[in-house]
């Protein structure tokens, strides 16, 4: 495993970058790659943010004024392209000839399914988000160029990846070193409250609707498993884009007894997102596997390509075999 | 104002304690009565605690295995009362006779409206919760002393008011010392998945049918004040307590655009509890004081004599005035 030192070595080394993240998009994704953004500019690189995804609702506070490109806009030569928050090779969110023509790929991760798929890698599995490892990177990176990588919005980058990926410092995977960082980022200047308020208290009316109507269809199975279903049509009823039900996850997951939570989403006829979440001891990464899927030990998501009803019958087929 | 070494020279030189705080307990009550409580008897005093309310289902985790009284039940003489996060005199849960026969009266207390009611003061009105104090405290003590107070117990005990109070570090009240007691309470062994499971992860599943309701009820006026009212009619048929509904503020302020959320709960025929919330600027405590209430800028709370329709409509004409 290549360590920070040579990462930093390497980017010290290098002028044209292209950075970017996963699909479908979420805080850690865009904080990490964001960080990387800034500080490579920072440090005089020809750098493209690159994603072929649509931004969530509530983190276009963070994008503000950022150029976003489409892989078909990006017209960089011999760069090396950085991938952060990042499982694997095909969930990189660039076109197969960006990929393909890089010159290096580093990867920055934390996911439990990555198997350092980069030319150069940095990957922790115990760290609580890619930012919290794009933070070591950049104090580290600090030190030994002597320029302060971690201003004011580096810093509430790095915030907004640290409090998506922890759930507000609420899952297993926060640590002590997740507060140290916290700690700093606040001196640093991170905008706490101006994050706090975009990604977690600014639901639309309908959102709380539309919350209403997902908790009519929770279910429990055996008291252990509880699984919530939402249609495509109860998300066009209610005006809700399919990128911004992540914070309807824990309420499968945050009841009495429930060691496994379900959230079945209907992407499009016949392709259903599954989101997992676990409290104590089911690993809920080899159950996203089964289906393709990866993620944490506490956290997975999986595609199944079949109806609502089907999908769920498939995966609570394959959680029920762990409680 | 007293500072911390008066407060341990004071406890060093003493003997008996009865330790207590607030009517209607929460976690930041209990947090910091418990730290207070354990430290003491690890000084080898005697210490009664006494609270005469109801313990809110999702504190039994932590106070299993203690003592606590109820006012008659304790007949200490010659005691040293400490109360701990309590803004004035009238709530501390004690009797009055508790409350006359000290010899002394500690006050341990991060209320905006704390005027100092007690002999010995220990008073910081922009701390996140009573538990930092009790931190700071803790940390002091142990130096005096030459004893390590905050053990594993008393770090998730701390644990629990620091998150608590600050909606697991979700508050504006959350500053980079905050996280720095976060951090090092985790070193000291607080059981973090413990207290999180069990004060955020553990809602009977009624109460998310009763979530449903209170969703139903969601109201907003010109787009910034938001209020959701729950009739004992609905806590009956749900059969969810009085004590069990902070988790429902929230939801009055996390829309998009609301500056200030209003949870209404009857508790009885005519007597309304009315918890306050704001986002940025509007300051609440003031608005809980015109009703004899009190509390924080950002969240305050009151008791009304009326009917909830009455209460809405008196709270919602007070706050109108402030938008």
């Amino acid at each position: 495993m290549t360590n920070i030192n040579n990462i930093i070595d390497y980017i010290n080394g290098s002028n044209d970058f292209v950075v970017t993240s996963h699909i479908s998009p979420d805080g850690d994704n865009i904080g990490s790659t964001l960080s990387m953004y800034y500080s490579l500019k920072k440090l005089g690189k020809n750098v493209c943010y690159v994603l072929d995804d649509q931004m969530p609702l509530n983190m276009q506070f963070l994008i503000e004024g950022v150029e976003i490109l489409k892989s078909s806009e990006c017209d960089m030569k011999d760069y090396t392209l950085i991938s952060l928050d990042c499982g694997d090779r095909p969930r990189i969110c660039v076109s197969d000839e960006i990929k393909d023509n890089a010159v290096k790929l580093i990867c920055i991760d934390h996911h439990a399914s990555n198997e350092a798929f980069g030319d150069l890698n940095y990957i922790d599995v115990d760290a609580s988000s890619t930012c919290e490892l794009m933070y070591n990177v950049l104090v580290r990176m600090s030190e030994v160029n002597n320029i302060d990588f971690i201003d004011a919005k580096v810093a509430t980058a790095l915030y907004t990846g640290l409090v998506t990926d922890t759930g507000n410092f609420a899952y297993s995977n926060t640590h002590a070193s997740s507060f140290e960082m916290a700690k700093e980022l606040l001196i640093k200047g991170a905008k706490k409250d101006t994050v706090i308020q975009n990604v977690f208290q600014s639901n639309p009316y309908n959102y709380y609707k539309l919350l209403g109507e997902a908790l009519n269809t929770l279910d429990i199975v055996d008291g252990k498993v509880a699984s919530i279903s939402i249609t495509k049509e109860m998300l066009k009823e209610n005006a809700i884009s399919f990128n911004d039900l992540d914070g309807i996850t824990p309420y499968t997951r945050d009841i009495q007894g429930v060691e496994v939570g379900i959230l079945i989403k209907e992407k499009k006829e016949n392709e259903v997102k599954v989101s997992l979440r676990s409290k104590n001891y089911v690993n809920v990464s080899e159950i996203a596997k089964v289906f393709g899927g990866g993620g944490h030990v506490r956290a997975s998501g999986c595609t199944i390509f079949d109806s609502v009803e089907n999908a769920k019958a498939k995966v609570l087929e394959q959680v029920l075999k762990t409680i």
